[in-house]
Order: C-alpha cells, then sequence, then structure tokens
C-alpha cells in the first residue's frame, strides 16, 4: 500500500497552477501573482516633505539660533509650491507636500514660532540638507521591477500595487471546489432525521476547510446510493477545478463512486494509503475540461467524518497551494511533547485527535500535546475539540511523557 | 507621553464584544460561540456499524472458523433492518447502517466469502462484542452540552454543530469597520496623479489588514481637507464598529480631524503614544448608537503607511479582536535572531520592517530576522518585502549578530 508521503508525490504530480486571472486588488488578498509589477512613476514622485514645519535652505541656518526667516508661502499637501525659496525666505509646508524650489530641508512646526509674516525657527541641532525631506525617486524610480510571479500578496503588498496604479493584477485565482456528499442515509443539517438516518456533517467541516485553504466552496446536492443522480451531481463536479467526494468509497455494494467516475471519464491514481485514519482515499484526475484547463483533482474522502479531515490535511491542502501557484509542500507539523505516557498499536502510521496546550515548564518550555481519548474514526465531537492531530509512526510503541512528536494543526480561519 | 502597553490598555479598556446575532453555519467560521450548544439526539442515533461486512452475534462465532452463516437480510446505510440475527443468522451491512437486533459485532468483509444465500467468515482473532458496531449514544446524548460560549468556531466545530442541526449559531458578528482617508494630495489607485498628488495606497493597506483580522472592510471615499466633506466621512463612519482614519492626525493647520471627531461627540482617548514609528496615533470613542450598539472605535493613524501598519497591528488587531468574543491580548510576537549586527539609536520603542528567514544552523536553529535598509515610514516598497517588524526598546543599542529580538508578524490572509 502507498505511503503517506509517496501519495502525497503523486498528487502534486498532477497538480499544476490554474491559469493566471486578472483580479480587482481587493480580491487579490492571500493569492500569488502571475506577473512581474513595474513602477509606473518616481515615488515619491516630487522632493517630498516628511515633516510638518516650514522649507528652509539650510545656508540660512548656519549661524546661531533663532534664525528669522520671511513665509513666502503655505504648501499644504495637494498643491504645488509656486514661488522658489530665496535667502531669508521659507515656505510653510505640510507633511506630504512637493518641496519648493530652492528649499533643501524641512524644520519641524514644534521648533518654531510664528510672528505675523515672519517665523523664528529655533532647531535644537544644525539641520542638515535633506533632513525632514524625502528626495523624488527615493523608494522607486519609473520602470523598477516591485514584486515579481509567485509572490504571495498580503496586505502591504496590495498597498505597494495600489501605489503604482497596479489595480488589476495577473494572479493565479482561488481553486473552486466541489463537495458532493453520497449516502441514501444523509440529510441536510437544518432536517430532522428520520429512522436510520443522519444529518451531513460531512460537506460543513469540508465547506469550512476549503475556505481556510483559500479554496472557493460549491457545496452540491446530497448524491443518494443511486447510479442517475449520483452520475450527475460528480458530473457538474468535474467541470470544477477539485472535487471532493465524502462516503461511497469503500468496498460495499452500494459504493458506485469509482465505477461512475470511470464512466466519467476520470483517470484513477491510487485508492488506498498506508494511513490511520484515512486508508481508502481515492485519488484521481479528471478529463482535460472544455476551456482548455487541466483536469479536475478528485478526491474520495472516507465518510467517516475524522479520516476525511485527516486525508484533507494531507492531500488536498497542498493540492489547493499548487493550484494556487505556491509551493506544495508537506503540511506543516510543530514539534510538541506528549503531556503524558501514550501507546500507539498498529500497522499504519496514525493521526490521533490531540489538544495543544501552553508550553509547560516541566517539559522543556515547548508546546504540550494530549491525545483525546475518542471513540474512533466516527467521533466528531471528541475531534471538535482537538487542536489537532498527532502523528505516530506505524508499530507498537509506548511512548514517556515529554516526548517529541510531529503535531498537524488544525487550519483557523481568520 | 503613553507607553505602547499603557495605550493597548486603554484600547482595550474601551473594548466589548458586539452584540451576538444569529448567522448560517457557513458565516460562522472563525467566529466566537455566544451561547451553548446543546445535543438534540442521541448520536449515533442507533446502533451503527463501523464496517462493511456481516452483522452477527459473537456467539455464533467461539468455535473454530471458518464460521457459515445464513444471510437473512442486506442493510444498507439510510435503511432500517426488518429482522432480527438469531442463532446462525448474520444481514450484510453497510458503514453506517443501524445494527439489526440480536447482533452484537461487524466482521468485516474482507474476512467472509460469500456462498449463495449462506456466508463463510474467518475473522483471523476471536470477534468480542462490540467490535465493527459504535452503540446508540457513544458520541453524544441528547441534552449534552457540546460547545460553550467564547469558543471559536473552527471547520470541524462547524461539523459538530451541522451533526446536531444547530443551523444557525448565536456568534460574536465580525465588526464592519470604515476607512476614511483624508487629504486633498490623495486620488484613487486608479486614477493618475496630478502635480504634487499620490494614489491612495493607506486604504489598501488597511482594506487588506481588516479581512486579516476578520473585520468586514467599508471603504469610504478620500475625503478631501475640507471641513464639510470630511465631516460627511467620519459621520457615517460613527455608525460602524470601527471607524479607521488614515492621515490628518499630526498637528498642521489642515488637520482638521480630531475637532471634527469633537464636534460629532467623540471621547478623545489618547493622541500619542511613545513608539517609533507611529506617534501620532489618535484613539476615542463615538457617542453610543442608536440601536444600543457601544461607542464606535475611533483610531486616527499616522498617514505614513507603515506608521499606519505598526498602529493597527499593534491596536487595532487586538480591539477587532474583544470586539468578536476573543480575548484582546496583545499581538503575538515570535523571537528571532538577528541574522547581522544592528545598531538602534532613538528615545522611543522603535519596529524595524524585518525580514524572517528560514533557521540557521550558525544561529540555534531558530529563525533568523534581518532588518530591512528602509527609506523611513513613508518607504511602503521596503515594507511590502517585509515578513513583520522587529522590535527594539528605546535607547541607543548595538547588538550583536545572534540577539534574540520579539519580531511582530504581518497578518497573512488565507
Amino acid at each position: 500500500m502507498l505511503t503517506v508521503s509517496d501519495a502525497l508525490r503523486l498528487v502534486l504530480d498532477h497538480a499544476s497552477p490554474l491559469p493566471p486571472r486578472r483580479v480587482p486588488l481587493a480580491e487579490a488578498i492571500g493569492c500569488a501573482l502571475a506577473e512581474t509589477v513595474l513602477a509606473d512613476r518616481d515615488l515619491p514622485p516630487f522632493d517630498k516633505a516628511l515633516l510638518d514645519g516650514f522649507a528652509v535652505r539650510t545656508a540660512d541656518l548656519s549661524g546661531p539660533v533663532p534664525v528669522a526667516l520671511e513665509v513666502i508661502e503655505e504648501i499644504t499637501a495637494g498643491r504645488v509650491p509656486t514661488r522658489a525659496i530665496g535667502p531669508g525666505q521659507c515656505s510653510a509646508i505640510m507633511t506630504g507636500a512637493p518641496m519648493p524650489d530652492g528649499a533643501d530641508a524641512v524644520v519641524m512646526v514644534e521648533h518654531s514660532r510664528r510672528d505675523g509674516p515672519r517665523v523664528l525657527l529655533c532647531p535644537p541641532r544644525p539641520v542638515l540638507p535633506d533632513a525632514g525631506r524625502l528626495p523624488r525617486g527615493r523608494e522607486m524610480r519609473q520602470g523598477d521591477p516591485l514584486l515579481g510571479p509567485g509572490t504571495r500578496l498580503d496586505a502591504v503588498k496590495l498597498g505597494l500595487l495600489a501605489s503604482v496604479g497596479w489595480t488589476n493584477p495577473l494572479v493565479s485565482p482561488r481553486p473552486v471546489v466541489t463537495i458532493a456528499s453520497t449516502g441514501d442515509e444523509l440529510v441536510p443539517p437544518d432536517q430532522v432525521p428520520g429512522p436510520g438516518q443522519i444529518r451531513n456533517s460531512n460537506a460543513t467541516v469540508l465547506e469550512g476547510l476549503v475556505r481556510c485553504c483559500s479554496g472557493v466552496p460549491e457545496v452540491a446536492p446530497i448524491a443518494p446510493d443511486r447510479p442517475d443522480p449520483l452520475r450527475e451531481v460528480l458530473s457538474r463536479g468535474l467541470a470544477n477545478d477539485v472535487l471532493l467526494i465524502t462516503g461511497g468509497v469503500s468496498a460495499g455494494t452500494l459504493d458506485l463512486v469509482p465505477g461512475t467516475l470511470a464512466e466519467l471519464g476520470m483517470t484513477p491514481v491510487f485508492h488506498k494509503i498506508r494511513l490511520k485514519p484515512g486508508k481508502p482515499l481515492l485519488f484521481g484526475v479528471g478529463p482535460a475540461r472544455p476551456d482548455g484547463r487541466p483536469g479536475t483533482l478528485v478526491f474520495g474522502l472516507p465518510g467517516n467524518p475524522v479520516s476525511g479531515v485527516v486525508g484533507f490535511l494531507l492531500f488536498v491542502c497542498p493540492a489547493l497551494k499548487v493550484l494556487r501557484g505556491l509551493p506544495g509542500a508537506p503540511p506543516e507539523t510543530i514539534t510538541a511533547r506528549l503531556a503524558q505516557p501514550f501507546s500507539h498499536r498498529g500497522d499504519r502510521p496514525s493521526y490521533v485527535p490531540a489538544l495543544l496546550r501552553d508550553p509547560s515548564p516541566d517539559l522543556d518550555g515547548g508546546p504540550v500535546v494530549s491525545p483525546i481519548n475518542w471513540a474512533g474514526s466516527a467521533d466528531l465531537r471528541s475531534v471538535a475539540l482537538a487542536d489537532g492531530f498527532a502523528s505516530f509512526p506505524a508499530g507498537d510503541f509506548d511512548y514517556e511523557a515529554g516526548t517529541p512528536v510531529p503535531f498537524l494543526l488544525l487550519p483557523r480561519s481568520q
């Protein structure tokens, strides 16, 4: 059976960045840039005052203070100075305003006393040329490359794009992810289950996880265990970038999903992973789409909610990153120490839902992990308390308190 | 002048959770619950099969294997068993289906061979009662409290709510944040600046930061430096939960903001902080709002882009958390070691834009920080490269390479 890392390699081998698209700035946050952004002008576009005060010739301030100067103009931000500063003159100036010709520094308003048409300046230290002035082009020159392909756009980078008028950047868009739930036993969460039925919680979990990983979730109606409606739902899902199917991928007689996907042209890549929980995990690639986009990445996740979460974190989340133009590294783990002794038995590597607690001085100061006493992979209640999953290798081992273990964090929405 | 921590305490003293509201599950992700969620029924609602296989009486399997049993029914998920299992009988059963009366375990399909109306079972180990069966109510009992007020809802917790039909949870809603930019020199990012003008990048930065902190940004039109249009913009902002004003809060003659806010009934709390960059930061509380909600939290952030970012991270972000019903702790910093020697001079604690790099084996394995050579607080280009800000105390110090310093991360969108 495939190992987790071999399975992840297969997933990433089949994933590539989505065709880039121009989006408005506000939608680009978190996206990877797919072009080089150039400065459209010098910034600042003029010598700019960095302080509220008086634009002066430093030559006038070489002697003892205070110095009396004639104020020839008031230059506010957004206005253009109309007069050059001559000897014995200055202009009142506001932060952000263009410096007048002749001036080479700004004396801050706190070091001044206005006296009608004159001002008395008493800077406590000598005023050097360029004090309080940002020279034109100091931040960037027209044509400078500012940010390149692959750069992930955060709030400040978006501001930089705004400052050069780059308001429709070309980015790798967010993948659209269909969430298809299958099973006659499922009813939507807002309905009261009948005999033998349960509410569909998996779609809600996956919808949240997709959002946390910057995908755009589209929740499909629940598909019953019958070929025609199932084919209808899966066929629509193959129009989107990713298709997640929950339930219907183990070996039971009504597990129609793999066959239906094959009929719809999906190429299967793998169907089982050496992993607990989450062994029966199907991965395949749908047929190429009409608009030239690559085939849909199809994940058939186990119907047990916990298995589905583990499968999502280990395989779907890295694939979504690649589609978004970001490196598709294995999911990040942190190292935490076991709060109490823990025994693990089993022939597969296991992910055990666990709490992460603040550093304990008894355990070397790092974060501390406590596995949750859960009732197996259907036990959503216990897992809802978890901060993530502690990872244990295959084999029968008894771990002492304080043993460091890798910990896979559940992603948190903002 | 106020210290950063005293200023933060004042901000948090004036912030309280927004009145809770019911929202659909998909909108609740990341929100703090404002009620106790109860189980509406036992879960599972029936003894449930955990495997595809055969529901058996373990008493029938006490002898040597294989054991031949009569298959009296096929129970698929979503159906209700109609026949009880008697001695020598079993029913084929699918994962998730209700167990039939009389059966106390499931033998997995992999350990069976079907033979017409009979099945040969050959489990490799003795089958104990409850094997492959999740008893009714094992996960939860009707009326059990599942999650309480203050719990932050992640994807799995939303799934738990879905499983008990709690589809409109009461949560602390996301704060609505007005972003008001002031200044005659500003034009929107999609316009070409005229002489003396620059594009408004601050609103874009703040919009992104608000999103990263789970607020709902509303960008107001740029307010010129004239009383009437400014009053109009600020007055509208006082209808929302938070009002961020960028520009217009230093001492210049056209800085009409503080006076206008006072006219509109804002109670000023502080106006300056011992901090670099970001000293002139105004904080106040607007008048109580008509619907009984508390007064708007008003932040006048410096117009220099970098100062504005630092002020946002240190004060606005923690305030947004409190409004959202979460603990309003100081912003999280990590500790990183200086990659090279660094000198800091100044009478205020400083936040210096810096890169965070992967652990270096030379520097004890922790993350490594490199301050950026920037042109001061107007230099958005340099800050756009930064991963966050290295923090240095007031005073003149020369730090050696390897010195640990606190590092304030820029928030990343998902």
